[in-house]
């Protein structure tokens, strides 16, 4: 029999994914299942996109251009220069989702065996994308007590081997609900040019930085030009995940004629989406405050009643839709198994992410669950009373 | 200034990709093209496709399942069933195209410096995956003189190594318009077998059989379920290659499960795309008949027109809708270019494909073309015409 190959055999799977049977079994056995463990929000699609769909005129539903639609990628230029982001059109490559921008960021700029370092935790796929390409991810832990700020410059100046290609961070993150500060960006920035390295910006929920708080951007610092590589999406933004549209963005001519070769060999992004996509950037500011007031509450609401439960330590998020959480077990992987194979109040339970899968460094984490608040506030609150319940009466 | 990887600088450009300042320039210029270069047919999507995205009622835009929705992958294994396929629905996984079917192969058999062995002229974008994932293609010659049919198994033979890992085919051919006889496939299995290799079949083209052919698929052969991974397409079989929804396919539980790693990384397949391709499988019988009734005529015309003009010698294609054609130039690339720049009659020029890039060996079949015959009849002939008097100019 063939073999596969060692780095399919090394790619991780989802966090998630090992817990789809137990959640499938208990919906079977009539439970139901609260999902705080997916980044899939609830809010609805912003309607003019997908009646854009509905009016196109296309007989022949042909491939766009590999980089994306020439009308599309001006549009989302001057979209970044409303968010005092200075870009145009030919910084831009159209990717199917700000998944396959983070792959042509990786290929472009990283070979077999060169690192990455990346404050942890992190974006689990992160990791599948690493392995996809062979590249080490190096970690460097950011601490639930700081909220996982920016770890100190020197814990990344330590990391630094010849090795050492870029540095990656998730700005607000998953699964820390972080949001870099200016000042902090502005420090990753002295360390990228002092080593000659990129900086790649996972900025996905650029959209979502609550508290007064505005989201600062790599593309907005000067001198990064040559370093700095920006990941950007629709998914979260307007609620429409399944479009699967992002880009890559970069003012360093070099890595964007790469990252297109990369694109040309796929042939195009979707080209319904991208209709829906160019449509979505009229939406109007009432949908996205009306949705931040929404996220706001949430995370308040789930924070607050979190910190009602004994032992647990919660991270107080300022962007994106996610908290980490530490719990009074030994392993959360364990935990949120036996919540859907064995717990459940008025027949109803709930799904987590266990954290584990959000760090690189082995034994770190386990006792961390990771929350998406992606349901209403309602949800939230019968949720977290689930969780008290279920800690009271759980046994590692 | 922080350095781009070596892959990415071996990254291939696309054979056309040259070419396309230089068209854009005549189109400025003010002269019309026949675009004879590219695999973007003119056909019509079948409306129950597109209406399907129209009349769908989705608000929130999600993700779905990576390996591709329930209800689509159960449709695709009743389609294959209807062409004597026997798979079910998890031996499927929906990806972005074809083109990240093939990705998602070569990730998973192959790692850096394998080998994979190629029939050539073959797909460009071939390289660029073999590219990406560091793989190394080692080509076997198919000659314009025998119709670009399997070359004698020995030549394969000869080329197997330790790191031979995989043969891939295009059935019917890109860029070569061949179609694979049972006793071909049959050839191909027994060498896979013997030397425990995969064998990657491209069956985008599948639906595309000429002349009372019929496609015989690596899926039909018994005892290669193992061995054998198809990589298939709506792109061309529904003319809505903007859709982006491809699958693969295979009998083997680790493969399937080493790709759906891969697809599990990048969440999910379009999700607007994928109510389009499973409407499409409702096409009737009737849409393909007058499509392949088109086919065959401009095949036909494209053909004898060729044939008619000295020193081109021309494969006569059974399926797909591209030829090669071996031109009485040094080099096509310069040829190709000269047309465009150069060349007019009635202000009407054409853009073909050099051949060369779809060899990997250096040198070889650099005085062929590829033609797309994705152009209605009155337009092939006077796309020819225009080749055949540029030829009496031409002087290398
Ligand atoms: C941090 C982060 N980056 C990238 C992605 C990829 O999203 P998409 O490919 O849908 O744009 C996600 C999705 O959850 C994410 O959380
Ligand atoms: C032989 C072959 N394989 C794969 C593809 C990829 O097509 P897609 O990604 O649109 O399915 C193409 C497109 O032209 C092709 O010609």
């Amino acid at each position: 029999m063939p073999t596969i190959s060692k780095k399919g055999q090394l790619m991780p799977q989802s966090p998630i994914r090992k817990l789809v049977p137990y959640a499938e079994q208990a919906e079977k056995m009539g439970k139901s299942i609260y999902y705080l463990n997916i980044g899939q929000p609830d809010i609805k699609t912003p309607k003019i996109a997908l009646q854009a769909v509905k009016d196109s005129t296309i007989d022949v539903l042909a491939y766009s251009r590999s980089e994306g639609s020439e009308a599309y990628r001006q549009k989302i230029a001057s979209y970044y220069l409303n968010h005092d982001i200075q870009v145009k059109h030919d910084d831009i490559i159209v990717t199917t989702g700000g998944s396959e921008a983070l792959l042509f960021a990786f290929g472009s700029i990283m070979d077999v065996d060169d690192e990455i370092i990346i404050p942890e935790p992190f974006y689990a796929n992160y990791n599948g994308f690493s392995t996809a390409s062979g590249v080490k991810v190096v970690p460097v832990i950011s601490k639930i007590e700081d909220n996982f700020a920016l770890p100190p410059i020197e814990a990344f100046e330590k990391l630094i081997t010849p090795k050492t290609k870029a540095i990656l961070i998730c700005n607000p993150g998953n699964p820390t609900g972080y949001l870099y500060s200016k000042e902090e960006i502005k420090k990753l920035s002295e360390i990228v040019k002092k080593h000659d390295l990129f900086l790649i910006a996972d900025e996905v929920y650029r959209e979502f930085a609550y508290d007064g708080n505005t989201h600062y951007s790599v593309m907005q610092e000067a001198g990064l030009e040559e370093h700095a590589i920006m990941i950007d999406s629709v998914s979260k933004r307007y609620s429409m995940c399944g479009a699967r549209i992002g880009c890559l963005v970069s003012k360093n001519k070099t890595v964007i004629a790469t990252a297109l070769k990369f694109a040309q060999a796929r042939l195009s992004p979707p080209t319904l989406a991208q209709i829906a996509s160019e449509a979505a950037l009229e939406t109007p500011q009432s949908y996205f405050d009306a949705v931040i007031e929404e996220y706001v509450d949430r995370r308040n609401t789930l924070i607050s009643e979190l910190q009602k439960i004994d032992g647990v330590k919660v991270a107080k998020p300022k962007g994106a839709f996610y908290c980490i959480a530490e719990l009074p077990v030994k392993n959360s992987d364990d935990f949120a198994q036996w919540l859907l194979e064995h717990f459940s109040i008025d027949n109803e339970t709930i799904m987590v992410a266990p954290a584990g899968g959000f760090y690189s460094t082995p034994g770190v984490g386990i006792n961390q669950i990771r929350i998406a608040y992606v349901l209403n506030k309602e949800s939230l609150i019968r949720a977290v009373k689930i969780l008290r319940e279920a800690l009271k009466v759980y046994k590692d």
